[in-house]
């Protein structure tokens, strides 16, 4: 066990220190027996038609209400490939760390890391560790890259999405980005708001088969209404959503009221957008309310003629606003 | 077009200004049909035994004689893929840009690693890009992670190495390490050495079906040192290194006498260091001789009984050192 408290430049240089390091922080918790730390690149035992992703991870902070960057890296690459219709099985990953960075953080981030691939039920085969000078990076990035078998012949995409079209989201919008706001010291609140931070895989699920499906995503960075805005972008067609049918929790809600922000912008971590036929939505609707993480699922617009790209918000007093493609950067690091 | 000249904050907030960086920087360069910037994760078109690996790329300067992040970041992940027995087939790409990276620079190291893929044949079909704030990044990290199909049906590995087998290597050692530190300013020292960061697949290709080959590694971060510390260690038994037989560049030997650096710790991307059965040796070393990237291929040593784990260096004056497990970190962040 190595006796340092803090990440020096030495955990990085190939040697012992290193290999200390991997040994009692990512085997440790990691620990699988395809898990070979010694090998240059690990065999898989797939059969099937795959699907690969990748993401990196600099969230600020490291940890915050409800999650940290460890189940957010490995839940963020397990979400995009069950968006795709993937049953994720294997993951890399990929950890630069700052000098100075304290063992107990790493340790309690790899073990939540761990946990999170464990109930998603994903193995961490290969993975490599690099350490950057004090004040070169932000504690701690990571990335994932994840493969996954597909997991249904129907075929979605966003190129199956037509005219009429609806929309359902699988819960409320903006607790990730909110959670993480509120974690920053800086703003000086409060609140017993969680991060929706978690694995999608039973969303997913519960639609794949089902007739009607056309396309699936889950809302990150840019929110709600940029997901939106790319299926508009994608079909041609305009997107109308429904103010009052989104569900956005009270607190949430609030924050936003008070700081100017506009929670369709705001990243969810653990929310699906699924396009659905409009003669099945409310079957496929009845498939998420089923489960404990839908319960809050609500159809909130629908696929309509007009110039494109398009993102159009009724108002609940009735009017109308342009949801528009996102420029600033309301919440900078928030995965 | 955009008219930015820095990478700016807004650049990763997954609206139109990451939209815009994407298009005009790496889908412009890596573009490739199967490059889908929309898609959640992509389809593999894939068959056989594969193999998969990861590497964070946190190299400083950005840019060095012979190479730059971006090949480099192709090299190393196709090299581990390479000497693991593997034809390297698709590679995901992560970018952690810091606010303030200029475009230009940017496009080259990008244009960089499109000619690295498309020289190693493999294909760049995952993304992400994630941009944090000044001060907390290098400039630009990277990740890549990737797929290739075991090439041959010849098992290698450590399990297969015995006493007496001997060690190869593709190359004289230290030149990348050498390259990057005079790249650094703070040294005042200028030479005409460049990095060998090279893609090692007519390397390993040559041994792979070859009889007689039991293991191949190249010897990046820790050097020459550091793969024979790990062969003992992982074998039990003891390396014999001869320091007449290692070669190394002259002006890195110059270097490394000056500034007291030991040039088998120092990393090199693009050689190969094989353990191959002793009566085999001979015929293995003149394939690689026969290749442009091979000429100065040497035997360098040998495996023999004895405590462990040990790697003894035969001195030139015909003494014994030992190498010790690499502790302090002579080089930081040479990759």
């Amino acid at each position: 066990m190595t006796q340092n408290r803090w990440i020096t430049l030495a955990h990085g240089n190939g040697g012992r220190f290193m290999r200390e390091l991997i040994d009692d922080v990512f085997a440790r918790h990691l620990g699988n027996p395809d898990l070979d730390v010694q090998a240059d690149a690990v065999s898989l035992h797939l059969q099937g038609d795959l699907l690969f992703t990748t993401d990196g991870f600099t969230v600020q902070p490291l940890e915050f209400p409800g999650g940290d960057i460890g189940c957010l890296a490995v839940h963020g690459t397990v979400n995009d490939l069950a968006v795709a219709g993937a049953l994720p099985r294997y993951l890399s990953l990929s950890a630069v760390i700052e000098e100075g960075l304290e063992f107990d953080v790493l340790q309690r981030i790899v073990a939540s890391l761990a946990k999170a691939a464990k109930d998603a039920q994903v193995q961490i085969v290969a993975g490599d560790t690099k350490v950057v000078p004090r004040g070169q990076g932000g504690g701690l990035y990571l990335t994932t890259t994840g493969i996954g078998v597909r997991a249904s012949d129907n075929e979605f995409g966003m190129n199956r999405i037509q005219v009429g079209d609806c929309l359902l989201v699988s819960g409320p919008v903006g607790d990730h980005g909110i959670a993480v706001m509120l974690a920053r010291e800086e703003f000086g609140l409060r609140g017993d708001l969680q991060s929706d931070c978690a694995c999608v895989l039973p969303l997913t699920r519960a639609l794949l088969d089902k007739p009607g499906l056309k396309f699936m995503r889950d809302p990150t960075r840019g929110g709600l209404a940029t997901v939106a805005y790319e299926i508009s972008r994608a079909t041609g067609w305009r997107v109308r959503l429904s103010e009052s049918a989104i569900p956005v929790h009270d607190p949430v809600r609030s924050v936003c009221e008070m700081l100017g922000y506009d929670p369709y912008y705001l990243a969810c971590e653990g929310r699906v957008v699924a396009v659905v036929a409009s003669d099945q939505a409310e079957r496929l609707l009845a498939c998420w309310r089923d489960l404990p993480q839908g319960a809050r699922a609500a159809c909130i617009g629908r696929i309509e003629e007009g110039p494109s790209p398009a993102v159009v918000l009724e108002t609940e007093l009735g009017g109308e606003r342009f949801l528009e493609e996102l420029e600033d950067d309301p919440l900078p690091r928030i995965c």
